[in-house]
């Protein structure tokens, strides 16, 4: 059963608003305006073709500083017999893009003249006209610019429909226009709706979210074109939203409605629709993003119909429904072509599920593992923003297709160019907190550090399967004491590797400030009244921990919350520092990161496992010189608990 | 000899201008501001990296609309054994995003709720408690959206040097921003300087040029992120000049000196330099663009200096030392990476030449024919902005490449996404008016029409040699009368073409309003008083001026200005309008586009001729459809002269 009994697929969704906005006369250009030929006309959309009025150059111009001639009298110059021409009858100077004489017909560059008797006797030049000599002959209109060279007058200079470039408005200047008609620019009103919604800037408190859709929809839009009104947070007040919504629908073209995240605040929508206007559709079969509505509100004086589009209050919802529902209308608005992303065909890294009824967008982090190109879903939260701003695109799952296996190639449409993704580094495993500040120096070296934190394990796994091109490891062996190689043995045996050693660290169990329930070591963890929050299988951490567990004769049985999992070490201190747990094992600097008290265990060892073959190339260079550069040295040491003492050290090296 | 005899290799004018600008403390980011998190912060770039101050969500935030509960409550609920909760103490109704009380471990949707006794005896709910029954057992924290599910406080959110996007507004405004940290924007100043210029927007007369360098500039410098303002023309007096180079440099962070292209103008501006402060460079080995200075300035009030580059005033040129210079630096001062255009290797369409000692930069039309991805360069003009406007992308040849032959792969930095250039159609061959009309619909169509005038023989070699989609043709048979068919069999012996006819059209000779020189036919040709213009060899107009030539007994050499070559039909009107010919042979919309007179002589066919392998696929099937478009045809019928009664007759079928 589903509360959203009314979705529709989302193609069916765009057609009945693209059907009931062709009804109202809404689905074609809004109207044009003529805007001066300047600097800020860049971005604008032609509304009609740009056809030349005049030609450029717009007659016959020299193309070079020199002395315009007839070509018939340069007939027979060489170097050993020039040619002498008379200034004024026979020759005449002219700079680059002087008109040339009515009776000249090519140009010779004063490069290739000798001046004669220029100062011969300048009190009486009638008597002792100037002269050149030229010794090659010329053919005629050459070093001459002919009229119409670069547009010719009635020529098509820009089609309609061009989004203005820089080098356009010179070629519209060329061509004799001062201004030029671009469609209007749409006005798009957004409006959100929720109680529980605060403005940025608010100190927030339990409960409080944080309203930064309008944000987000206003950048989009405004990046799309249109020229954006945010209103202010609107309350659950059906009265109050409603004559919003008039008031927004009488002075723009488009209405954004964003609901709270609250399914009260979607219901006030549709009911506003439906009492202002008509609701087309409420409810779209599109995951994230089910309560879209769109609909119709009738102007107050009667002068038609605006559009509203209700995007759904989850962060995720509302950026898609942007980029499903808006672009492609303010497109059509604009008279431009909507953007086509580019799509590339990536190989799945992981199983994906997903609900046979929907269309799927999953956000997917794209790069180049070798000569494979590897599609990683990430975060398939709607309350995940951060997926979208790691997306290097988004792949459609359309309905009927319940999930893929790892490996299935899948259609991808881009945000960034193709070629980029071949400077994004996949590291696949132990989270380190380093990590986010090896991410920030790569940026400045253009590497886009991707880091999907599966524990070490994974990593490793996800090494012999071609997905990654490194993995961090902090893998004890209790049999031998040494780290990681004994794993590697395990897990690539036939994968040759280099290991690198990237920091020491320290664990230890994390607690509120000044430890309430009087933690001392991993012995409490079994006490009744300790709730324990542990990392996820295969992780270094719970390796550790397992071992340690285990000397100490403590079944997981005992530990209460032994099998409540996160994923990274700040996941646990999140989990510690919200009361969800009394302690967990981790790293030291997420301690500090949450400011929560530290109870060192354990120092231990995290390296870099590269698989050979990605040590050709340069595309991991950039990581290989921050091991010793020293103000990335100095950001990681500022972190405490990490020791650099043996960051580069090579461990196991690839054979010559 | 060279008049720049200071050129220097492009590389080493960069490097000079780097090291200067770094020993003056001007490589890097110019300075910080703080902006408010709106809609107005895309395309800004971050100064600093971006830490999460809170986590999002912020609190256990119910993930649906239901009710909070301890899981453990729930074990053992199956659909055959529903249990029973006492809202209140085991169960409290949550929305959306609400905070999950303290007690609470899970939400149960409530869709899967069965709601007993809500209103059993409403005057007495002590006695007796609200209760929901549930069917399905709910593990911890099941539809929670744990606090940190998003963003946990203190990990990296964006790095420093990221160009905004909407959804990066959205991460910040969550992990609880409500400023960013962005580098200031670039201040930078634009001088036209120039005697022969006007501004846009004046009526030109013979040898003025339209000055709109500095909106190309200005529109290249703000697109990149910098504050611009553009200055009136500066008239080529060396004392002005002067002053308004000094305040610029005192008020902007860059200035960008734009030469008229006369060569006194630009002697001003490399003495003005000199005077005002360090002249690192004048003149660069780059074609075009020559004549390129960057030097220093020094502020009046001693607080430093501030980097000059003086463009070249050819627009291509000009726009070139934009990409070149200007974009880098200003990449530099506002802290992000330079941009780095997509680079792919096409096999070039025709022999180019370059010149041995210089960069050069030849814009080329980049397209896929078949499965080749091809180059053909453009216009080679300093002065043909088109060239600019038209092209897909830039191929380099480096200093020591004196030419490149037809075949040869080349790369091309690419000025839009390579997936677009899929949708280019090549047609080379014969110059027809319609082709202007051709190319605005099929835009509208997401097509790109890419019409190479090199004359009907010319595009049956193009074909042959698999660099177009189709040739326009209008070849005469002389023997048979017979249009374009017995050529194929020469040109294409070995390629299945499909012919279908596009136009009739009328050829005739074009002469000034008025008929001046009392022209009535080709027999005027031989006469001494009469210029002509000629179309190129290899034209089917140049055919059927050959063979009526010859049935009149007219040799060439009798015929002034034979040998004068024009490569369209607008480009020999251009010349008679021009008054450099008397008159020319072309169809009768040139004559109408330039107002000239037009003789009628003789009706032609104009063909399209199309490898049959094309014809699959779906690129040109917009071509098609255009032939019964009404709208399309409605527009070539308001050219004069056309006959569109055949328009889509297939002459020569593909065989199935």
């Amino acid at each position: 059963m589903s509360v959203y009994l009314h979705d529709i697929p989302l193609a069916d969704a765009q057609k009945r608003l693209q059907q009931a906005l062709k009804e109202a006369g809404l689905w074609k250009i809004l109207g044009m305006e003529e805007i001066p030929l300047d600097e800020k006309a860049v971005g604008r959309v032609t509304a009609e073709p740009v056809w030349a009025k005049i030609s450029s150059p717009h007659y016959h111009a020299s193309a070079m500083d020199g002395f315009a001639l007839r070509a018939e009298k340069t007939v027979g110059a060489m170097p050993t017999a020039p040619v002498t021409l008379e200034i004024g009858p026979q020759a005449q100077y002219v700079d680059t893009g002087d008109p040339l004489p009515d009776w000249a017909n090519a140009v010779v560059p004063i490069e290739n003249v000798e001046a004669l008797n220029f100062d011969a006797n300048p009190a009486d030049d009638s008597r002792h006209p100037d002269l050149i000599r030229i010794r090659a002959a010329l053919t005629p209109w050459s070093h001459v610019r002919p009229m119409g060279e670069d547009i010719v007058a009635t020529q098509l200079v820009l089609p309609a429909g061009q989004i203005l470039r820089p080098v356009d408005l010179g070629a519209a200047a060329a061509s004799g226009h001062t201004h030029l008609r671009v469609s209007r620019k749409p006005r798009v009103a957004i409006l959100p709706t929720g109680t529980e919604l605060v403005p940025v800037g608010t100190s927030v408190k339990r409960g409080d979210i944080i309203e930064y859709n309008s944000i987000v929809l206003g950048a989009q839009a405004r990046s799309w074109g249109a020229e954006v009104e945010r209103y202010p947070i609107s309350i659950d007040d059906f009265a109050l939203i409603r004559s919003r919504v008039q008031a927004a629908a009488d002075g723009h073209d488009l209405v954004l409605l964003n609901a709270g995240s609250s399914a009260g605040s979607e219901d006030f929508s549709s009911r506003v629709v439906e009492e202002l206007g008509t609701l087309l559709v409420h409810g779209v079969a599109v995951r994230p993003g089910h309560p879209v509505i769109l609909g119709l509100i009738r102007r107050s004086d009667g002068s038609g119909v605006t559009p509203i589009i209700g995007a759904p209050g989850y962060p995720v919802s509302a950026a898609l429904t942007g980029e499903i529902f808006v672009e492609p209308l303010l497109a059509v608005w604009q008279g431009r072509q909507p953007f086509h992303p580019e799509e590339v065909t990536a190989a799945l890294t992981r199983k994906i599920t997903s609900p046979a009824g929907d269309d799927d967008y999953v956000r997917m982090v794209v790069g180049k593992v070798g000569d494979r190109l590897l599609a990683a879903p990430l975060s398939r939260g709607a309350g995940v923003i951060t997926s979208l701003v790691k997306a290097d695109g988004i792949s459609i799952l359309p309905r009927g297709v319940q999930g893929l296996e790892p490996g299935t190639p899948v259609k991808v449409r881009l945000y960034r160019p193709s070629h980029e993704l071949e400077q994004t580094i996949f590291a696949i495993g132990s989270h380190d907190m380093t990590l986010d500040i090896v991410a920030q120096f790569l940026a400045e070296r253009q590497r886009r550090l991707i880091s999907a934190n599966v524990g070490s394990q994974g990593g490793l796994v996800a090494l012999r399967r071609g997905e990654a091109h490194l993995a961090g490891s902090h893998l004890l062996d209790p049999q031998t004491g040494e780290y990681n190689l004994p794993y590697l043995k395990q897990y690539l045996p036939d994968t040759p590797v280099e290991v690198v050693t990237w920091v020491g660290r320290e664990q230890g169990l994390l607690t509120l400030r000044g430890n309430p329930k009087g933690i001392k070591g991993l012995a409490d963890l079994a006490r009744p009244d300790v709730r324990f929050v542990n990392r996820q299988r295969g992780a270094g951490t719970r390796v550790l921990l397992d071992y340690h567990l285990g000397r100490l004769g403590i079944s997981p049985a005992d530990v209460q919350g032994y099998d409540q999992e996160e994923y990274t070490h700040l996941a646990v201190a999140a989990a510690v520092a919200s009361g969800r747990a009394d302690c967990g094992l981790a790293v030291t600097a997420s301690a500090q990161a949450l400011d929560l008290d530290f109870i060192p265990l354990f120092q231990e060892r995290y390296d870099l496992i590269i698989p050979c073959k990605y040590l050709e190339g340069d595309l991991l260079a950039p990581l290989f010189e921050l091991m010793t550069d020293a103000s990335f040295r100095k950001a990681v040491a500022a972190l405490p608990g990490y020791d650099l003492s043996q960051m580069g050290k090579i461990v196991q090296a690839c054979s010559e």
